[in-house]
C-alpha cells in the first residue's frame, strides 16, 4: 500500500488503529480451542470486531512460529482472510528480521510476495544490506526499529555515539536508514512508553511515519503520543494488542474486543478533529 | 546439548565444522524438484553425506520462511531427520530473532521446546530482556550476533561508544550478553572475514564459543580464524553453506558436498592435532 493510501484511510476512518494479532493459543477463550484452527478461528472473530475501527492489522511471527508448521498455516489463513475482508487494510509482518543481503532477499519474499504483506518489522543491528531488500518493492515498507518498548531497550539503543554529538545509536539507526529510502517505503518503531522521545525522532524524520507500541497493556499514553508524534498526514500507527485481544477470554471476547477498539478509535477521531 | 559434550564430539570427530543448510528451491540440483518436498530431499542427501565430517547443521530460517507453511513442514522434517541419524549433532536455529520478554519466551519455545534445536542466533538489539528466555533452559544456548560477515556490519557494529574508550558497540554487546549467562549457554556471532578482529573478542570473551561464518564463498580463511579465535576447547564452531550445499547442482552433489565438507574437516583435523 502507497503512502498516499495509507493516509487516505486513516483520515476516512478516522482511526490511526493498528491491532496486534499477538495470538497466543494459551490466552485465546477456552472454548474456541476445541476448534480446527483456534488460532484462526480467533483472529477471524478478532478482525470481524474491529475492522471498522483499526486501519492496520499487525500479527507477531513469534506467537505463530510457536505453533510450528501449523501456526504458519493459521497466519496464511488469516492474512487471506484479512485481503478478502477488505483492500483496504495496511498489514505488518512484525518480525524483526535481519540478515545479510541475500537471505534479507529471502524473507522480503516469504513476508511480501508470498504472504503479501505491506510491511515488515526489521532489526537493524547488521547495517544496510540488512535492509535495503525490503524496499525494492513498489507500495512495500520496511518497519525498522528505532526505539523499542521495552526495558532492554536502553542497553543499546540509548549508548552514546563518540561523534562529539552525544548522539545515540537509536539516531544514527534512524539517519542511516532514511539515507537508505525515503518516507514512501520506511516506517520506524518508537516504544510508545517513552513518549518525550518522539520530540527527537521527529526532528530526525518530521515526516516519516511512527509504528507505535506499547500503548494500553504497556503503559504509553495516546494523547501524549500524539501530542509529540503526530504529523499534518498523521504520521503514526498506534498499535494495541493485548488490550484488544484479551478484553475478555469468554464467550463475549469478541464485543469486548470490538468495545476496546472502538474507544481507542474514539479518541483517535477526537484527536485528528482538534488537529 | 552441553558444552562438555559439544566440545568432546569436536575432538572425537576432529571437526568444529557446521552445514548451514541454506537450501535455497532455485539452488538445488533441477532434478529434486519434482520430489513432494524437495527441500527435504535435499537436506537429507546433504545430511548423509557430511555427517562423519560435522558436529553442527545450521537450518537459516529465511529459506524455509520464503516457502511458507511448507517450508516450515520441510524444517520440521530436516530435525526429526538429524534427530534420528545421531544424538551427537548441535543444532542452531538460525533466525537472529529479538522481541521484548514474553515475545521472545515464544521465540524459545518455537525453536527448543518444539522443533529441537540446542540454539538460536539472537539480535541483540532490543536488549536484555530480548535474550534472557532464551538462557533459561538446560543445555540449551544464545548465540548472539556480534560481528557479522556483511558489509553492513560496519554500519552500527564498530561505532566508537562515548565511554572514553573508543569501545565498539559490537564489545559492549557482547560483555552485556556475558552479564546474562555464561560461556554454559551463551556463544557469539564473530564474522571471519575479519578474523583479526577475533583477537579483540578472545580479549573479552577468551573462553566462549564462536559461530564463524563468512569461510569459503565469503572469502574467510580457516588457518587466520584458528590463529585468533582457537581455544584449549576448540571454542569455535566454522559454519560453511553454498561452498558445500552448492558444490554441485547435478547428479553428483551429494558426493560433491560430501568432499568439501571432507577437505575442510581434514585442515580442522591438523589444526585440532597442530594446536
Amino acid at each position: 500500500m502507497e503512502r498516499k493510501k495509507l493516509v487516505e484511510i486513516i483520515f476516512e476512518k478516522k482511526s490511526f488503529l493498528c491491532v496486534g494479532l499477538d495470538s497466543d493459543i494459551d490466552k485465546i477463550p477456552h472454548f474456541l480451542r476445541s476448534e480446527k484452527d483456534p488460532i484462526f478461528s480467533f483472529n477471524k472473530e478478532i478482525i470481524d470486531a474491529t475492522i471498522d475501527y483499526a486501519v492496520a492489522y499487525k500479527p507477531n511471527m513469534a506467537f505463530y512460529e510457536s505453533l510450528g508448521s501449523k501456526g504458519w498455516a493459521s497466519l496464511e489463513k488469516t492474512m487471506d482472510y484479512l485481503k478478502s475482508k477488505s483492500p483496504d487494510i495496511f498489514t505488518i509482518a512484525d518480525a524483526k528480521r535481519g540478515d545479510i543481503g541475500n537471505t534479507a532477499e529471502m524473507y522480503a519474499k516469504a513476508f511480501f510476495d508470498n504472504l503479501g504483506f505491506d510491511s515488515v518489522t526489521i532489526n537493524p543491528y547488521m547495517g544496510s544490506d540488512s535492509i535495503t531488500p525490503f524496499l525494492s518493492r513498489k507500495g512495500k515498507w520496511a518497519i525498522i526499529l528505532g526505539i523499542t518498548s521495552n526495558k532492554g531497550a536502553e542497553d543499546f539503543q540509548f549508548l552514546d555515539m563518540n561523534q562529539g554529538s552525544g548522539k545515540k545509536l537509536y539516531a544514527e539507526v534512524i539517519d542511516k536508514a532514511m539515507s537508505l529510502g525515503s518516507d514512501e517505503n520506511i516506517m520506524f518503531v518508537a516504544g510508545a512508553t517513552q513518549a518525550n522521545l518522539l520530540v527527537k525522532i521527529r526532528e530526525i524524520v518530521p515526516s516519516a511515519f511512527l509504528l507505535v507500541p506499547g500503548v494500553g497493556a504497556q503503559g504509553g499514553s495516546l494523547q501524549e503520543v500524539c501530542r509529540y508524534g503526530m504529523t499534518k498526514d498523521c504520521g503514526l500507527l498506534v498499535n494495541a494488542s493485548r488490550s484488544i485481544l484479551y478484553a475478555s477470554n469468554k464467550n463475549d471476547f469478541s464485543e469486548k474486543a470490538r468495545n476496546a477498539a472502538q474507544e481507542l478509535q474514539n479518541e483517535m477521531s477526537q484527536i485528528l478533529d482538534n488537529k
